[in-house]
């Protein structure tokens, strides 16, 4: 594995704090949290550019991603979320053209994942979390700045004569807007169609008056009351805040041991050679299921929040720090019936606010799986405990096989979990999406809710994609992921991005598979990444060529 | 332009006729028509390969298409299309794999989306044409040979204990089944997506029992009955069949003058140096308005049928023949009370069967234009007869210019043809794509439908991008089409590409996007077409090797 024998690219840290953030400063009013961007130049990722002009890498997004959660769990009092800028005369140029035209086609896919995924989780915030984030653009927001705009719930301009909202990627790079910039044009603030390509073609953007007017943004301010206006505005929505303590997150970091990852509930270990992880999650305990009356005195250390951040750092970690590795079997380890006890409880508590987020971190989490280009396959065995909302994790998986050993239990169970706590991003549940066009069957296997599911059961349930036999168990599935692991990684990425998502699709889904699909081929092409391409050439001396084929 | 300088590649060649068929044999047998693939192994669109065993080009695939639409057309009595083999052995093997590891990027992309438009005809002709399509699978079926049964009604497969159903893309050529397999497996044929998953990567694929099982075909047969079985089966579907006479369809081949193409009803002037075109409509006279008793006596030079199938050979001709002219104007020439007129003789006729067919031939074109990869701007300008059908081309088109001259008149109107006529491959009409999430800027503009629309009011309405004063008409004109031929071709793409379809997406437009996207992707990269790609790789002495990155 390159990563890990060479040393470069540089690993990617995800653990921060926001005592050690570089770009962002936090800072808490009561109702209203001000995030404000002022990155430093010389703290991105790697050396060889500088973050100027507000400009963004990974290590930016990271600290946002990182301030997006906390808010929800560490400040539940916070009602509005004001995201703005200290450099008074540039909210955000966006993200950084050196970073990305120098880096590699991998990374920039799974950088353009992360965003994504980051701007999603604040619109969540908003519909779910009770946070509504308010975009404050007192500069100049350009690309990924104005993408970030709009994915808050209302933008605010400055209206000064010279800053503008703009999305010059077609025009200057080449490639497209493509964290959510083309979807939420259209699909979210509903900009006609031919408005959005005519802005979308011109690098200067939009000033406050057109902007408003094409309905790119929602207000505007002059620029002597500006940040009052913007005060009282983000005052106004606040209104008394939220009621409730915040539980401090603490640092879900592995051990590294060898090439093994050691968190507090999940191993994942590596066998680059073989180009496979296995990941197995420790089951929760009864202890686990008891919920007090405050259920935030369980802390950040509670089996149904920690374990699930963990994964997401497991994934994380898989994404962008062990590029070859392309199959990953699922295993778990524990009681099936302390997982139900455990869904259960969560279930009865879920209007509490500290269960409310812990369950939308679950979900959050599994939706990563979904469009994470690795292949999943569960593995079920006598000892695992894939129950409710561990069985999601086999509805997410690829294909699930379960061992049929007479002489061992071996069962699933699904829980009121797998009915509706978790849907896709398109909108459906694992099970809609496995049992598309037939509610019947989603019904049948729901009717059997709390119910231990035998190898057989499972298989003719349509839980399972085999049930085998114990004597031949090793062999067939040493078989089966030799087989996957042989295959194209690219043709894999490709069919499994299609076989995942059946049916409708939704704005998010849209962003993850019309807009990402685009963009990921423009990324490959020489008229964009090429030596004469558009992104390459840019603050060059020379100008693009392009091939003008239309494909 | 290369194409048309050095004669390589060759142009395709579009007009074909059933008696001069090289690789089909259509028999109309009363209600039922057999299509009877027969693919002749030199006449492919090239000399450099051969298409062995049933594999198709783009060749095979224009008559194929040619066949579907005359059947509509020509054969309204048949009830039943049988699609079999005349090779006992194997029904289609698919695409040709020399053919595609041999075509530019440009070619496989566009032979893709021919080949997805035909399937998705022969499933309008089932649902809208009381054509039922059943694929015989006599032989082995693989790759795009399957996706045409999937494309199919109902499939029946022969149970011999040889022939199998199978995608072999993925493990075979590190591609996709991209001719709406992976799509209908799960969306329409509802194959659960762990099942789906696994056939896909089985290059063997599923013979009778299996693929019985897994519900990747309908019925099987034993080989003694097989023939009968199928017989009986069609004639008890098609029954007494559709009472009607056809309409035999001419040849619409334009005229090649220099950098012209005239048409009848159409003119499209190339000009190379500025990879621009000029598509120029004549619009309908008073009398084509005139529907007698029997439409069908109207004929195939009818301006309502003869114009958009005209139009439909002009954006082939532009995809297949002139791969660099990126940007299309839409000019019309006529009386827009003509166009009206002839629309609410459409309206008034829509039952009769010459009539529906015409009305889905003229949708079927628009469709095309909306999953063309080249800029569309109409241009409106006094002399223009951009009314009710002619103005779905404005709505389709990626931005509108209206020539505002207080000495001319000029206008636009509505018809009931945009309430509903022509829905876009995700289910909205064009004005709901427009206005999406809008209905009452929907119903506003409804409302006043007939209406003649000065550019003002057509503006405000929000029917047009801009109303351009007369003075500046010229400049302003020449300036945005030059500003727009300047932009990477591959980014005015994938910006199109998403802002031309907002909100949901339904099987047929998931096709075009999520799977064609992610296909295109997998066209440009080394794993599939370097020189160690799997597709290059194919039938060569070395095994194909991958740089293991997961992207």
């Amino acid at each position: 594995m390159k990563d890990t024998q060479t040393g470069a690219p540089p690993r990617v840290p995800f653990s921060t704090h926001p005592s050690r953030y570089k770009h962002w400063k936090l800072e808490i009013d009561g109702p209203v949290a001000w995030l404000k961007m002022d990155v430093s130049e010389d703290e991105g990722l790697r050396p060889d550019y500088k973050l100027k002009m507000n400009s963004y890498d990974l290590a930016v997004d990271i600290e946002l991603d990182d301030a997006v959660t906390r808010l929800r769990f560490e400040h539940p009092e916070v009602a509005v979320v004001c995201i703005e800028s200290l450099n008074d005369r540039i909210f955000c140029a966006g993200a950084n053209i050196f970073m990305l035209s120098t880096s590699t086609h991998t990374h920039k896919v799974n950088f353009c994942k992360f965003t994504n995924e980051t701007r999603v989780n604040i619109e969540e915030a908003t519909a779910k979390s009770f946070q509504k984030y308010v975009a404050s653009l007192n500069g100049a927001a350009a690309g990924g700045g104005y993408e970030l705009a709009l994915a808050c719930d209302e933008i605010h301009l400055v209206d000064d004569r010279s800053s503008a909202v703009s999305l010059p990627e077609v025009p200057l790079l080449g490639v497209l807007p493509g964290t959510g910039g083309l979807t939420r044009l259209v699909d979210k603030r509903r900009v006609r169609r031919d408005l959005a390509d005519a802005f979308c073609t011109i690098a200067e953007g939009a000033k406050a008056r057109k902007a408003l007017e094409w309905g790119l943004v929602d207000f505007v301010h002059p620029k002597s009351s500006y940040a009052e206006a913007v005060r009282d505005r983000v005052k106004e929505l606040a209104g008394k805040g939220n009621a409730a303590q915040g539980v401090e997150l603490d640092d879900v970091a592995p051990q590294m041991d060898g090439d093994t990852l050691r968190f507090k509930y999940l191993t994942l270990e590596l066998t680059p050679g073989e180009r496979m992880a296995r990941l197995t999650i420790t089951g929760p305990t009864a202890e686990d299921a008891r919920i007090p009356a405050d259920a935030s005195s369980l802390g950040a250390g509670w089996y149904a929040l920690r374990m699930w951040r963990e994964l997401r750092r497991a994934i994380l970690e898989l994404r962008f720090n062990y590029p070859e590795i392309g199959l990953v079997t699922f295993h778990t380890e524990g009681d099936p019936k302390d997982v139900l006890a455990l869904d259960e409880a969560l279930e009865a508590h879920k209007d509490d606010w500290f269960v409310r987020e812990t369950l939308l971190q679950q979900g959050r989490t599994l939706k990563m799986i979904d469009v994470t280009a690795r292949t999943f396959f569960a593995i079920i065995t006598p000892g695992s405990c894939f129950a409710g909302s561990l069985f999601e994790l086999v509805l997410a998986a690829d294909r699930a096989y379960m061992l049929d050993d007479p002489d061992r239990d071996n069962t699933i169970a699904l829980s009121a979990m797998n009915a509706g706590r978790f849907p896709m991003a398109h909108g459906l549940t694992r099970l809609e999406n496995r049992f598309y066009g037939s509610p019947e069957s989603v019904g049948r296997v729901l009717a059997r809710r709390g119910e231990a599911l035998e190898p057989e059961t499972a298989k003719e349930l349509g839980l399972v994609t085999d049930a085998l036999d114990d004597i031949d168990w090793d062999d067939e599935i040493r078989i089966i992921l030799e087989e996957r692991r042989s295959l194209s990684p690219d043709a894999l990425t490709g069919m499994e991005a299609n076989l995942r998502f059946v049916g409708p699709e939704t704005m998010e889904s849209r962003i993850y598979a019309r807009l990402s699909a685009w963009q990921n081929w423009i990324f490959t092409r020489p008229n964009a990444v090429g030596e004469r391409g558009a992104l390459t050439s840019y603050g060059k001396p020379h100008s693009p060529e392009f091939d003008w084929s239309r494909v």
